[in-house]
């Protein structure tokens, strides 16, 4: 069999003209990156703004399962798919971070024949956004460190800096760090700390911003420290917006590139699903619904993460409706759910699926909540039993969401048909009454509360003494009144990851409430949110190389 | 007075497909980055290399005085003067660092009508090489931390780990920091430190690869820690240098842009020119000289530092044989030379010049004595008075070194055509019989010698117990047959940046040597070495703004 990268490697790619050409993008409309990468240009906005806007496609999946769902990979042979029966859409995507292709997980473009290319430049640099990210982010940590050190006219206190320094790497040993040390000229020496790359407040600004200008307002709202007094230091205040957004120029601007089948896919911007709100750009997705009948898009982790943000978050902000939303599942990871251990999934267990499809079915009950047609795409696996996929097929139709088996996988676009028919169908015949869960201007309390008891199903929540406190200090900011975006554990509704199925009667516990006044939202912390990942004991990289044709081999 | 970026922002850029054109290359082999910037695609080189290398000239420049003496906009006005000529010229660069550019100096491509463009491009993240280069070298530095931290089978001893991480920031704090705090899951605790990205000794390697294979051996080579039992660690065992590779697959071509006048400039790698050798990269030059008539190239600091790298470190390893030299002088700095206070710098002073001609005078015999032949480029200030020029002029042929004087900040390649046409006449004329200035194969203090008493001027070489010890373990490690990169003061051709004109009889003391295994050359330390520079009170960055059209304004 095949590696991803050996049939990314063997894909015929289009020159991204001809692919931008056939959205009908002129060449001067685009930024090239070598032949098969490409930046939308400011000029192709102007042109394309009064055009009517696509159907917006969201693809989420089930809590993850080590038992893997293929989110990213349905999401890219459903676009596939439409494009093999000859319709215009467009996947829109986050760009993968280099770090944990460098650690455990290999790239993040997708999977077997249904890829996003070339793989290889994707997982690598791809245009640069995430190093813009990093040196814009980094940028306002120097000056912030620099500032301190000249005088401190601000009266920044060294002890309440809350704006880590960021790197593209899963690099353990910089989590908890001491800066500033060797003497008088070499800076004030404080705690500090390094989280990977997309966890910035930077990414999730770039993602959320309306245009460059609303991109350097926000970059200036970030929240850096607190000064001796209490009060809030702001980017801006130490003059770094300007030069941040001038970094940012080029990032802000969406990619364009293509999957196996030639299928067009707009790739930009890819803020953490915990700490942040976990989709791909606002931008990114405005042009797509002006250059394309449907765009199919995903958003990070499960439903109850990923999902809800993006419908609270990004489609609050953005002014987006999605039209339906294509929820993915395995027989696997019901059966993970149903309790079931990982090594024993190839093994027939209907009454195991049947416990475990409690899980699908709060996050089909929890869409619905949202008003906006749900699609069940069952990633087909060849251990799937037949009965085991007519109960879970009978279950959904019951609870009135559409199914379909999807085996983009192995089959690319063409073993997408059958999930593109009754997404087409869905669309054609159920109209999206899409609502928010909440009003923004709710109390902080009151909005997690929400989310905790209507989406996860828990009893109550509860706050550490420090989130309480969060919590009047930001409502005393003035900014209590912006949506709140919770990290939690992707692998349970609740705040435990060994929960697993529809867990109920469950608190959760609110640790940590920080404030991303850039990014506007409030982050409110349960269990442990690891910001920047370790390397395992033997790291992917030691397994990539080149040969001398310039050929990458390992990466995966 | 237009600003440098006003000039350049103003500039009638021709496509770079058309200016790769006019050098012979088809859009097929270049990647193009935008439209205004490419690489040169692997395929290129197979194209061309059997055709007869152009002239090589190198641009060097006196000791640099804080009256600036106009190096790099006298290389990019010459090459700009010799396309005005007709002649077929190509300008090879370094890529300016972000750091610094946020820092005092502003940008680095040439000033005034002597710009290579698009200068907001090129100072901000140009086509990503240097943050390639940040991210292999701190993908090496997270691989050794988790080697420690994964059991540690190398036995690497903490405190001796002399592979630092990188930031293209200028980042006082970082300077001296202790790495892998807060408890046994994070990693080993012990003191590290950041150096900007030019430091690194990966952008080192990266333009003296002879080509990808190289890289990948030299990568490898890199000694990144000691362990217990004092033996060296390479990247090599830390199979960490085909994944640095793979993220250097692109950072290994080289960018091609243009100036003001169109005349096409390869600009590619940046390496320090103090504890690196300071010249673009062996391939860029390569390149330029198989596409162009006339290579224009320059060097990092003074011709003390700059010129004599270029010969003993790049021209040996890169066998390329420079055909004459370009020394950049100006009144004002001889003057200063000459004991004038900055202030003053403006008002005739002919004895002040006289005295300070021996600057000049030293840098010419030095690179006479490599049996290149010289040209005295005077770059022009309206305060420059006749009877001081005619002095300089006057003197430097009775040296047998032709002199003209340079108007390209003011005049663009027009103020450039005495300087090129002396040139030319120079190139015709005078056969170059360059040779490096010692033998690789002698032992390391023989080679500091020769450089400090023939180059410096100096009396005789004093080196610290630490230096010895350092002498002792590199020869022991068989790796003293390489060359020397002495890294000391750019404002003294001693080790006392405040000896100003041609000081004798001083000593120079070696503090610290250390190997760079993979650049493949012996560092040796003398005087304060910054490899990472601090942020001055008021930060250029704090001026650098965007408007709502994307146009860059405060860099300069």
């Amino acid at each position: 069999m095949k590696s991803d990268i050996e049939i990314a490697m063997a894909a015929k790619m289009r020159p991204i003209r001809e692919v931008a050409n056939a959205l009908g993008i002129h060449e001067e409309d685009l930024e090239l990156y070598g032949k098969y990468k490409a930046k939308l240009s400011d000029t192709l906005w102007e042109k394309v703004k009064d055009r009517k806007d696509g159907k917006l496609v969201l693809v989420t999946a089930i809590n993850p399962t080590p038992a893997g769902e293929g989110k990213t990979t349905t999401t890219v042979g459903l676009g596939q798919a439409m494009g093999f029966l000859g319709k215009k859409a467009v996947i829109a995507l986050r760009e993968p971070s280099l770090g944990p292709c460098m650690g455990v997980k290999g790239g993040a473009a997708g999977g077997g024949h249904a890829q996003v290319v070339p793989m290889e430049d994707i997982n690598l640099h791809f245009t640069g956004d995430i190093h813009a990210v990093t040196t814009a982010h980094n940028l306002l940590a120097s000056l912030l460190d620099n500032h301190i050190h000249q005088g401190n006219s601000l009266q920044i206190d060294p002890r309440q800096v809350v704006f880590k320094r960021v790197v593209d790497l899963n690099d353990r040993a910089l989590r908890h760090v001491v800066v500033g040390l060797g003497g008088h000229a070499q800076g004030v020496p404080r705690e500090d700390g390094y989280m990977i790359s997309v966890a910035s407040e930077v990414m999730a600004i770039l993602c959320l911003a309306q245009d460059l200008q609303d991109l350097k307002k926000r970059l200036g709202q970030i929240i850096v420290a607190y000064t001796y007094g209490g009060e809030p230091v702001t980017a801006r205040e130490l003059k770094a917006s300007g030069a941040m957004a001038a970094l940012l120029k080029d990032a802000v601007k969406p990619n364009l590139v293509q999957t196996l089948e030639n299928t067009p896919c707009i790739m930009h911007g890819g803020p953490f699903a915990n700490i942040a709100h976990g989709c791909n750009s606002i931008l990114a997705t405005r042009h797509a619904l002006k250059l394309a009948d449907y765009v199919i898009t995903e958003a990070g982790f499960g439903a109850d993460l990923g999902a809800e943000k993006f419908f609270d978050i990004k489609c609050r902000k953005g002014k987006l409706k999605p039209d339906a939303v294509v929820l993915v599942a395995t027989v696997r990871a019901l059966k993970y759910n149903g309790g079931v251990a990982k090594a024993d999934l190839g093994a027939p267990a209907l009454e195991a699926v049947k416990k475990g499809f409690a899980n699908l079915e709060k996050h089909i009950e929890n869409l619905q909540h949202f008003k906006v047609p749900v699609v069940v795409a069952l990633n087909h696996f060849v251990t799937d039993h037949k009965d085991e996929v007519a109960f879970i097929k009978e279950r959904c139709l019951a609870m009135d969401a559409e199914f379909a088996i999807s085996q983009v996988w192995e089959k690319g676009g063409e073993g997408g048909v059958e999930l593109a028919h009754k997404l087409l169908e869905t669309l054609e015949v159920k109209e999206s009454g899409f609502q928010v869960l909440y009003d923004e201007k709710d109390p902080v309390k009151a909005k997690v509360e929400k989310i905790a008891t209507d989406i996860y199903g828990a009893a109550k929540v509860l706050y550490t003494p420090h989130a309480e406190k969060s919590i009047r200090r930001i409502e005393a900011m003035g900014l209590g009144g912006l949506p709140v975006c919770i990290a939690k554990t992707q692998y349970s509704f609740s705040d435990n990851p060994k929960l697993l199925g529809r867990p109920k009667g469950f608190d959760v516990t609110v640790r940590e409430v920080n404030i991303s006044a850039g990014a506007e939202f409030i982050v409110c912390i349960t269990g442990d949110v690891m910001t920047m990942p370790g390397l395992p004991k033997l790291p992917a990289a030691e397994q990539i190389d080149i040969d001398e044709d310039g050929r990458i081999t390992g990466l995966f």
